[in-house]
């Protein structure tokens, strides 16, 4: 049984093994700092398709397969899908998975949806209902674009604070199995909107659930931030990770020794002209699925705490004046259970 | 522990009550044959708003809290809230809930999701997780034409196969406490596309994936169709109830006896001008959430099989071409538990 830890955490009690994990990305994400690590680099943003759309659902179905592949468990074996990305309709995760053949939950947490997926994917190994199940996230750069913003070929000028929306796919398995490393417990997020309104800059709207979703996982463990390796977040980028530290520490913790942001490190902000830093579901997700995953795996981080974040907008939402409600999912992930 | 039965289905070991339920629901849901079963039916199908999308999420927080209210347990001993809509990036639900200040998992199944979110919010139960979990889901007509299909300001004309999207939200207070009636196994829908392109047949494009969980209900269970009262899926409608019905006639099993569809049952379709019956994600949530809970829950109907329906589709997948992914998930609904 999960034991509910104060208001927002849970602490599983079953082996919540990440047996394995993928990560597929585009072209431009290959270039930048973490190229090496990701299982897949496309050449063609379109992966052959004739439309975004079709790309993304095609890097998806791709991915997860890859996933499942390397668990090395067998398709036949996964008893759930859950996944989510950023298109209406989540039709690039649908259209993904569609021919599957197994029981699927569609998710919508935006970009922190593979934090959402690693929470439900976790509490569904820990109710007996499932031994296997893949969880993941995507998004795709020119489709988010597109449907959020402007079409590409306007060439508008993205302010400094706006993020590049991360093209790609990261999937993992979880399995009831006993192998490193471990979900061993999670902290969901609840929304948090202080009013922001300009969807160039979701690293200030996203900001204060990441501080929120955080700061509970302190207060409902009783720890203090030393007590993991790395706090990770999903896509802040610069000024959302400064706005986090700033928040946190007005509630009496010190988190910037140990404190980083998978949309900081995927890419090069001077030589890739990505301004604030990377973003969408696929951001976290990727940046998890390899660099982070194989690190926590060899042991060089003992236990992390794995935030993606996610802004709950709509283009119809800001264009009829609503803020950005902003959200944050948080897994502890550690190299060995039984750590505290 | 819950207990996996066959492929797609799980028992619940646990008391998962639903312990209260609400139903809201715009002014032309009121004048159907179920009208005065909804605790509220709006005069005003904008709830007051200014746009048809505030309107629904207005609808959302409102009938969420009376749900909470109903049950007697109190927002506070909330632990997750599990919703979704149709509108883009789920917003109808991310700004109904957004100042419930509960952790908070979004959803997207379609018009499925009110099935997802009872699936989902008793898996969090039985692993431990939660005690109380509120689920709901939404739709709003207008919202829904201008989104999917056209501005309704064009007037266009309607096909005859074509659903009226239901203007409400269904909402349910799921929880371990030992009330009838109980959700004492779920079957979690595959995606099943057998190629429709028609976003104006939505009951042709769900009506496999209905079948195919039925289906797997009664073979996972070792059941036939009169082991229920009635079988209740969610918005398939006129023509999508007959393709379903003989879609599993073909697999052996005669549903003509006990099967109805909340599509079916909330409109008048001669006088209300309805075509083959409503639809949206508040179809299935507000029929059961009113007139299907009160039966069961008096003992007239002793046990449901209650499947929403959804399509998977987006406005985009459409327009470049796709067909329709189709997803159903099941819930057995019984007034004791232990019947089997």
């Amino acid at each position: 049984m999960a034991k509910r830890i104060g208001k927002q955490s849970v602490k599983f009690d079953k082996s919540i093994s990440i047996k394995s994990t993928a990560a597929t990305v585009g072209p431009k994400e290959g270039e930048g700092p973490l190229g090496k690590y990701f299982d897949v680099v496309l050449e063609d943003i379109l992966a052959g398709e004739k439309s975004w759309e079709k790309a993304e659902s095609k890097i998806v179905s791709n991915n997860m397969k890859l996933a499942v592949e390397k668990s090395k468990i067998g398709m036949d074996k996964i008893d759930y899908i859950l996944a989510g990305d950023l298109l209406n309709q989540g039709s690039g995760s649908n259209y993904g998975v569609r021919d599957f053949n197994i029981p699927f939950f569609g998710l919508y947490g935006a970009c922190s949806t593979f934090g959402e997926s690693m929470c439900l994917g976790g509490i569904l190994i820990e109710s007996g209902a499932a031994e296997n199940v893949l969880v993941g996230a995507s998004s795709h750069f020119c489709a988010a674009e597109k449907q959020f913003r402007f079409p590409l070929d306007l060439g508008t000028q993205r302010p400094l604070t706006t993020t590049w929306t991360v093209t790609g796919d990261g999937a993992a398995v979880l399995s009831n199995e006993d192998n490193s490393p471990y979900i061993t417990a999670i902290t969901t997020g609840k929304m948090v909107d202080l009013g922001i309104t300009d969807a160039n800059n979701m690293g200030a709207a996203m900001a204060p659930a990441a501080a929120q979703a955080i700061c509970s996982n302190f207060k409902d463990f009783d720890i203090t931030p030393d007590y993991y390796d790395l706090i990770i977040t999903g896509d802040l980028g610069k000024v959302g990770m400064e706005l986090t530290t700033k928040l946190l520490k007005e509630e009496g913790y010190d988190i910037s020794k140990n404190f980083t942001d998978c949309g900081v490190e995927i890419f090069d902000p001077v030589s890739q002209d990505t301004h604030a830093g990377g973003s969408g579901c696929a951001c976290s997700a990727t940046v998890f699925s390899s660099y982070f995953y194989e690190k926590v795996k060899r042991g060089e981080l003992k236990r992390i705490l794995f935030v993606p974040t996610g802004a709950l907008m709509s283009s119809t939402s800001v264009q009829q004046g609503e803020s950005i409600p902003g959200i944050a999912h948080a897994a502890v992930i550690e190299n060995k259970r039984g750590n505290n």
